[in-house]
């Protein structure tokens, strides 16, 4: 079953089925993604390349705009939800159905049937996405074939319930380390408590009151959480060390530095001993008033949402592309074992999407 | 080497050498329980008795006062630090030299040495008191033959440096638990993170002042600590637990009940979510007060010092048996490789205690 060609033909449900019969995790993308580039090297309008396990179509028509359909092709590990399940109520359940199946057969679709579009098209399909960041597959092709990556404006097709959502919001992660000096717990005054020494960071966290801003007419909402706590050296022992690992998620008006920054100075007065950058991912600006996104937004309806978790959009807008994530899934049910996807969902994206691309 | 009889007749710090050349890690006490068992069985003024690897021997003298002399047989594991080595500065090096057997090595020379005491003995080796306390040989003859360790005061020969240290403080292990609600940290505001509601208890922590307390001329040393701070679930998840490990070390003033109701008034506005008691070994009155341990007091001469970390005179005490810590080494250099003992305080220790038994 996993060896038989891709049939495009399928409308945009049956066919997410279809992918999410087709197991994908990450790693092991490459009988997907030779499946997906055989079945776009059968569309005469599409020239098509390969990278790695990563694929990416393109229309040539000298249009005066270009625009990208991007979708992940990996899924989070299978948790006896596969193969897929359509039942009653027009549900499809599957591992990818929402994180985003549903999306890359709606890519699949669009470079299908849209073989005369209004703009030029390019559909990037890439691996890796569910994993470490230096693994995936959209940076890969950024860092090695940034020219394929060309274009006005950017579609993530990621589970947004069928709304747009603008930008994406950063996130840094970064370890506050305190320092004490070890003794025995029964003369703890020999020593000096590195868990103690963390209350006034413990206290910042508790009274920091996140910023709300407005940008395109999207309300970001920031947060400052502890992630984790860690230390302990032996119940009898005064602990010398302790890290409180915290996550800072932060509205597109904020530069990677001011992230940073903002951090430092919440806890300027903590006697922080370390501060370590430990992962740092930057925000992407909704990039609504761009003609190309305005088009957009008119074809597909509805009042854009702001994207609070990190997605790919941020690479694109690294490299200076306006993108918006958009796809069928809730996703709150992504990376679940009842993940789903309502098929009525996928079938208005296939229709709004092709409504964009051809009127 | 290992199976050749002890000679009791030879001097402390020799028989200190030979006892740690005779390995007794924690649970493979049995040889050396047998070769002490064997030397004792030689000296016809002594009764013995054995239970386990716990050996007891006892004069029946019908004396007014009865003292006993314990010591644990067992170590910490070997490290590198065995065979023994007396350097020429009268330093004897090895696991064990310290706790405890320059000690163990003194209540074999006077059971062998007082054969007409001027108060009854009684001599307790015992094994497992370096592991967990259910273990504890004391504890196991205390359940088992509680009428062996009669006595109107103990001396533990515990490293104390050659001076007399005073009871000891209780110890008090209680598990800190703050509850919230995960949720995905860029969307913090749906859950509450229990990192964060920790923030009280280490400001209680940091805020808090220990009590100094005066017993029998003693001054004790309470202290209250976090030994460990465990939360985190994912770097991209709300923590909806956190757990703070503090240990509560007190005075012999308080009762096992008070020190609990006393960490609970401490975080008694913390909201914590569960309090739980993880260990508790309670405190032991010096007992200087005592005429037996005051003409104790008089023969080893010195002032006193207070014991601030937990050794087994709490379970003399627990039995009603003022106790106290005396023995020739420096409890800093314990369970450290470079454990060792001066041959002059074991000298020092077994013409002392001769005296204390003798005149």
């Amino acid at each position: 079953m996993t060896d038989a060609p891709l049939d495009l033909s399928l409308d945009a449900a049956a066919l997410t089925a279809r992918l999410v019969d087709f197991p994908s995790e990450s790693g092991n993308e490459k009988p997907l993604a030779d499946a997906i580039e055989q079945a776009l090297r059968t569309l005469p309008h599409l020239e098509v390349d390969r990278y790695g396990n990563n694929v990416v179509a393109r229309t040539r028509l000298g249009l005066a705009e270009r625009v990208i359909l991007a979708g992940h092709i990996d899924t989070v590990p299978i948790a006896d939800n596969v193969p897929s399940r359509l039942d009653d109520n027009g549900i499809l359940w599957g591992c990818g159905t929402t994180d985003m199946k549903g999306g890359v057969a709606l890519q699949l679709r669009m470079a299908a049937t849209v073989t005369r579009p209004n703009r030029d098209l390019t559909f990037v399909f890439y691996d890796n996405e569910e994993v470490a960041a230096h693994l995936n597959g959209l940076g890969h092709i950024a860092d090695a074939r940034p020219d394929w990556l060309e274009g006005d404006f950017a579609v993530l097709l990621e589970g947004t319930y069928a709304e747009v959502e603008g930008g994406c919001q950063g996130t840094l992660r970064v370890l506050l380390r305190t320092s004490g000096e070890r003794a025995h717990s029964a003369r703890g005054w020999m020593g000096s408590n590195a868990i103690h020494k963390a209350a006034p960071i413990l206290a910042a966290l508790a009274a920091y009151e996140p910023k709300r801003t407005v940008i395109d007419g999207l309300e970001y909402r920031e947060g400052l959480n502890a992630v984790r706590v860690e230390a302990g050296v032996a119940n009898n022992v005064i602990p010398d060390a302790c890290t409180v690992t915290v996550n800072f998620r932060y509205a597109p008006d904020r530069s990677q530095a001011d992230a940073i920054a903002h951090v430092r100075e919440v806890f300027a007065d903590c006697d922080i001993a370390e501060f370590v950058v430990d992962d740092h991912s930057g925000a992407a600006m909704p990039g609504l008033s761009h003609p190309a996104a305005a088009a957009f937004m008119e074809a597909v309806g509805g009042s854009p949402k702001p994207k609070f978790g990190w997605t790919d959009v941020a690479r694109f807008s690294a490299l200076g592309i306006p993108a918006v994530n958009y796809g069928p899934g809730d996703p709150i049910f992504a990376h679940k074992r009842d993940e789903h996807v309502e098929v009525a969902k996928i079938h208005h994206c296939e229709e709004r999407l092709h409504a964009w691309l051809t009127t």
